[in-house]
């Protein structure tokens, strides 16, 4: 009856609303329990800031931390924070009508309409298979992940610490968290090694393309499979969003490992005599990276200047929508790309792939990206001047990886004061529900104009 | 005869290209002459590089220098800078309509649309008096500002170099060049000199506003001394570019100075322990200077680093359309934020002062900023790779301050290699002749629809 009257309550806010207080409860109380006593390893003990910061840099899927996880947190803790990790990961919404479906109640009508605004969904029939689909998905790449790993990781740790580091970096990839068991180094010590590289960059690509894209790319090569469907049409047939998601995550991924290539192979303090193998997956791996997962195999601090700008503009465009990336995403980038090509052609209509981009959705995308910057610029001027003498590249770089949720640090986490800590907590929470809230508020249908047989269609996209 | 066949061959351009390529023209021939040895000092050479250096931030108003421009040139030399800064300052098109006027010529019609559509301006019959008045509008404000630093300058340096000084800065002030005759410093040494401060901000506001505003201005001030007009009523019957620029104008000098005071006043490098007086100054100073001036009171390498980060957003959103400032203007951000604003309140027009504004406008402000961002971004990158081993904030606040056209730098410019030079030379083009070209290209009416009586009106602005 308690569960009653908060349902109750829930239901006179608007979606918006229930996501922005869903993290920020999931946050208070993941840090009031990370508190405890026995969430911290024996000798350790850890602040109120502290115990906040990690919730919220797991929920968030963030991944900067003030503490060092492996040593800050007992076994107990680091559950905790998968949990979190995992919360954050598949969304608490989804998550919550799990809980309701495994409670074989039956989904109110308001419920549904919070999934279906959350996730774009057409149709209000498909929101229970949805879900389900969502978390059977998030599981079976974890699973692989996990398998994966293990080999690298079984030989090396043994069974046992060897499968709890092998999941917990299978789902913090997959999460686009971030957070590693490995010490203060990221993944700094499997620079050379192709298993943990290629699995991490392929987890991280993966989960960043978005569930839509997902199913789109599942239902075609399904219909392959069945020889209904030729191998050569598949890209023709992906919806809008499908199409622009991987054209720019192509774009990105490859021009992004070209460019720290070309940056970081005669850097003294990262490539420099390394191996061309390990200089092409060191650069790949940064150019993923960025892209919103923030684990690491070079130490950013030592970056070139160019790689860090490269860097710092990645991380702020950062992965697709609907997935578990943050930064104003890849298609609101596309979107804001080709209005000022078409403007600068002389053209009034912005056309894609044979679609036409309705003017609405230029205007999502100035306000995801307009809102990203002022976010961006004021949290910047608050934690530097609450930090004094914190050198400029060090600070962008901190807010830019917590408003997009990225988690890269130039080392400046774990020396911040409290009140740094808080803006950057802040500035997590805002990155994370920045784009859902906007997203849901800004949902718009494209339908194909009655009798217009001489205008390019239009198709539904995600913005933000 | 050769004047007409340049003459038949540039009307085979259009507007733009012909913008662009004066301005390369000039700063080629400014080159040139400059690299001739009676431009240096006796005992100084220079090299093609910064002999098209200094004719490039004179010509496109930027004041970045890789010499000492009162060490390296001649009295000739000196006065070529002063050419080139007039003449980028008033713009190549007005200045070769009065060469035309000068000579009695009938101004052709194609060259009235060139400065119709550079200016903006709705009746072709006004177009020489426009021209005559944009000229006597600069004179007369450059003499008022350098009889107001004679009355320093005189009894310092004595009548001779007190006066050419005097003049000298009144016009580099006035047209936003930043460029000035006292040494390494700027006018740091006049930190606490209410005269040249206060003299040197009201030239670069004013001239910041740009004409529109000024001619607005002027005309509604007429009517309040014909008793025509009560002084009370005379914002609100200003244009609606003219309400926004000087709104925008003081939100950002006083905002900027109230940040820049905050942040500066306990920083031991600038302002601690200075008295208030030179404190509110040196605040006032820094926020309006960077709004695309470029002269300087205090170091800017010894900023703290929020301060550094306000002076890069406020440099890169610089002064007003139509005058001698850079930046993407601030209209731009205007059109931006308000759409921001009204798309977040749910509402579809965009509004403001009782006005409508299009989306068409809103479509050029997102050019203007997007392109800027872009050319920002590809430079800084640029810059950072030829240059190994340069610091973030210095190469970010070189590059910002060349596209906006500011002249305020953390100590690279004199740092500068070869290739680093010519990077800055090209930046500072693109950014005097982006917003210029674009503008042109960009120029749109707004006309009041026929029968529309409930919805508000509308009006023309420029954007960038
Ligand atoms: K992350
Ligand atoms: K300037």
């Amino acid at each position: 009856m308690n569960l009653k009257k908060v349902s109750d309550g829930l239901h006179k806010l608007n979606t918006s609303q229930i996501i922005a207080l869903g993290f920020a409860g999931v946050i208070f109380v993941g840090g009031l329990i990370l508190r405890m006593p026995f969430c911290s390893a024996p000798g350790q003990a850890v602040t109120f800031p502290d115990a906040v910061f990690t919730a919220a840099t797991s929920v968030c899927v963030t991944g900067l931390s003030t503490v060092v996880m492996a040593v800050q947190w007992s076994p107990i803790g680091k559950a905790v924070i998968l949990c979190l990790i995992q919360i954050g990961g598949i969304g608490l919404i989804a998550l919550a009508n799990m809980i309701f479906i495994s409670l074989r109640r039956k989904i109110s009508l308001k419920n549904r309409r919070i999934i279906k605004e959350s996730y774009n969904l057409d149709e209000m029939g498909g929101v229970v298979a949805v879900v389900c689909n969502v978390v059977k998905c998030v599981f079976l790449a974890e699973g692989i992940g996990a398998v994966l790993y293990a080999f690298c990781f079984v030989p090396e740790f043994g069974i046992k610490k060897g499968l709890v580091n092998a999941i917990f970096l299978a789902v913090s990839a997959f999460c686009n968290a971030g957070i590693d068991l490995f010490g203060e180094t990221s993944l700094s010590v499997y620079v050379s090694n192709p298993l943990v590289n290629i699995t991490t960059i392929g987890l991280i690509i993966v989960s960043g393309l978005g569930f839509i894209v997902w199913w789109d790319l599942w239902d075609k090569f399904r219909k392959v499979l069945r020889k209904e469907l030729s191998p050569s049409r598949v890209f023709r047939v992906l919806r809008l969003q499908s199409k622009l998601v991987l054209t720019m995550t192509g774009i990105l991924v490859f021009s992004g490992a070209f460019l720290v290539f070309i940056f970081e192979s005669g850097n003294p303090s990262t490539l420099k005599g390394a191996p061309l193998g390990t200089k092409l997956m060191a650069s790949f791996f940064q150019s993923v990276t960025t892209r919103t997962a923030g684990f690491y195999t070079m130490d950013q601090s030592l970056l070139s200047t160019p790689t860090v700008i490269i860097s710092l503009l990645w991380m702020f465009i950062g992965g697709s929508p609907m997935g578990t990336a943050g930064g104003v995403k890849t298609t609101t980038i596309a979107v804001l790309i080709l209005s000022i090509a078409a403007y600068l052609q002389g053209k009034k209509d912005v056309e894609v792939y044979g679609r036409r981009i309705r003017e609405s959705y230029l205007r999502s995308a100035m306000v995801v990206a307009g809102t990203s910057v002022l976010i961006l610029f004021t949290m910047t001027v608050l934690l530097s001047a609450v930090m004094p003498g914190v050198d400029l590249a060090d600070v962008l770089y901190e807010i830019t990886s917590a408003v997009a949720t990225v988690g890269l640090s130039r080392g400046l986490t774990p020396q911040l004061n409290v009140a740094g800590k808080w803006i950057v907590i802040l500035t997590m929470y805002l990155g994370r529900i920045g784009p859902l809230t906007l997203g849901t508020a800004v949902v718009m249908r494209v339908r194909n104009r009655p009798g217009s047989t001489t205008h390019l269609g239009e198709e539904d996209i995600m913005i933000g």
